[in-house]
């Protein structure tokens, strides 16, 4: 992909603020004509690609809104999905979803292909190569080009762009204080890599609440998942090393996987051993028993993105991006002990 | 939607062909000047829309494939999309995904929103309410337009175009045959109502095992799941009505919550009741006894449209539509009992 000129690359040109050239390719009144005539000829020679402000400029609203997903075979993503597509549909937007598969190259393709001028905005969740590279440049030439963007879950704090998240801290504390208070005292942790915020931050949440309780946080008691490998042997691991008496694990799959390595070693749930996990899909309510976990809301998510999404795409002014965190609950069901 | 210009509509005013106007409209020598200008003329006054065609004849091909799917949260489609993604990828072509929810209505706007110049070609599976109203005229328009069409798994028969199907019937059958066969006498089924097609057809395939081992279908041990409706309490019922040996169920939620079920009345899998479920996704993986099960190979269902599809799309000239049926096999877990 050539370098793309942007709104950015323009105001450096002309030595104006970004704000002035986008004003001046919306032929505003606020900027004198000849300077917009300059900046639109300049915008014209070396084709300015036409995105959403272009195409707001033009009135050719697609009505159709972008979605990249990682993945869609976890529930969450998909719950998410249908959030955002209860919002858009009562709205009058149809959606369409690409997949970046985790990948770098998908995603930067994705989101090239989308802001070629067929959606008017762009809801995304970053991949976790992404993440591992820690590159964004093609996020923020979008947002460079006042390009309509909301991101959730797997974020970059340090954009300047409306946010849908969860406190992931809080609810993994949550979760590891309500092993504690059912008298858990050696609880092991089966989590994602570092470099994957959500795995990072449900981490920390895990070991503040250890700490808030005056037990210490036992590397041994941890499983940082490489998913090349067996999941399930990984956990095995966990069981050959110390027996835990309470397991958080990061998501249903490695929950449940967990609860039924420790039955196979003839462990009984929960009066052994208690297990909680997170994101409350079809896995964790047929799991028998039934899962205890951390309720992420995706579908709220969802509907809260597409909110802010439409309201910058709809909206004639500048609007201050927004954060927006929601909370997490705990729905305990049969894995954990009563209080 | 008013009613759109066609081909076919084309071929009848001029007293041609569908080929012929297809032709004039690529502008080949092999249809006489005058008629083709005649018929481009016609295709312009008419606002004959730019589809696939149009697009090809400008040789501005978008690369891009559109797939239309009922649902992401069954594990089942989202394993065709990620079968579609591995071989567009490989091909240069990038997804571009639209779900219907089940709604007729939904389903009609994202045909139309794709087939304005947006992609290549489509793969879709039709939704539950298209399928109960019997209605197919936005399939037909693309059909008549040579617009390049794959159907997976909901298909309709009638259509003159690729089609991807599993042998349902015989995947039932063979499920039912191994219950029968591992000493099940009384054997039920879950399944959907029957215009769901998929439903219908396993129920025939159950049918059929149940004849050809000299056994009678019984009513009483059939439950049609109205997903309005608690599953759960609805296969409930059939263990008051009729207590079975042998659960055969369409998809793998339905046997998961039967198995549940029967648990919790006390009865032990596989000893007291065997279970087989359809589609082996990860919540057939997870449950304790991991779930015998019918694998449908959504992954392979998904190549194969997309082959299908992208030599269509890169083909100079008209091929034959292909129906392409895969085979099921039964992986068996630890739900039903050794031969």
């Amino acid at each position: 992909m050539r370098p793309k000129i942007t709104l950015k690359k323009i105001a450096k040109e002309f030595e104006v603020s970004i704000s002035t050239v986008s004003k001046a390719l919306k032929d505003s009144n606020e900027i004198s004509k000849d300077l917009r005539e300059k900046i639109q000829a300049f915008a014209k020679l070396y084709n300015y690609k036409p995105n959403s402000l272009a195409v707001r400029l033009q009135n050719q609203q697609t009505k159709v809104i972008g979605v990249v997903v990682p993945d869609i075979v976890h529930h969450f993503f998909s719950m998410v999905i249908r959030g955002i597509e209860e919002v858009t549909n009562k709205r009058g937007y149809n959606v369409m979803i690409c997949l970046s598969n985790e990948s770098f190259d998908k995603e930067v393709m994705n989101i090239d292909m989308f802001t070629n001028g067929s959606v008017d905005g762009l809801i995304a969740s970053i991949s976790k190569e992404t993440q591992r590279k820690n590159d964004y440049s093609h996020f923020k030439n979008l947002l460079e080009d006042d390009f309509p963007l909301v991101m959730f879950d797997r974020i970059n704090e340090d954009f300047n762009c409306d946010k849908v998240i969860i406190d992931d801290v809080s609810g993994a504390m949550n979760a590891t204080s309500h092993l504690i208070e059912t008298g858990c005292e050696k609880i092991a942790l089966v989590t994602t890599p570092n470099e994957i915020t959500v795995g990072a931050l449900r981490k920390k949440g895990y070991v503040k609440a250890l700490q808030s309780h005056g037990l210490e946080a036992d590397t041994n008691l941890m499983v940082e998942v490489n998913e090349k490998q067996s999941i399930r042997e990984q956990i095995e691991e966990l069981f050959d090393r110390n027996v835990p008496d309470g397991i958080f694990a990061v998501n249903e799959v490695y929950a449940v996987t967990a609860m039924n390595v420790a039955r196979e070693k003839g462990f009984k749930i929960p009066e052994d051993i208690s297990v909680i996990g997170f994101t409350d899909g079809p896995i964790s309510q047929l799991a028998l028993p039934p899962l205890t976990t951390v309720v992420q809301h995706g579908f709220t998510m969802g509907k809260q993105a597409a909110e802010l999404l439409l309201d910058r795409i709809e909206s004639k002014e500048d609007i201050q991006p927004q954060k927006i965190v929601l909370s997490t609950n705990l729905k305990i069901r049969k894995s954990t002990k009563s209080v």
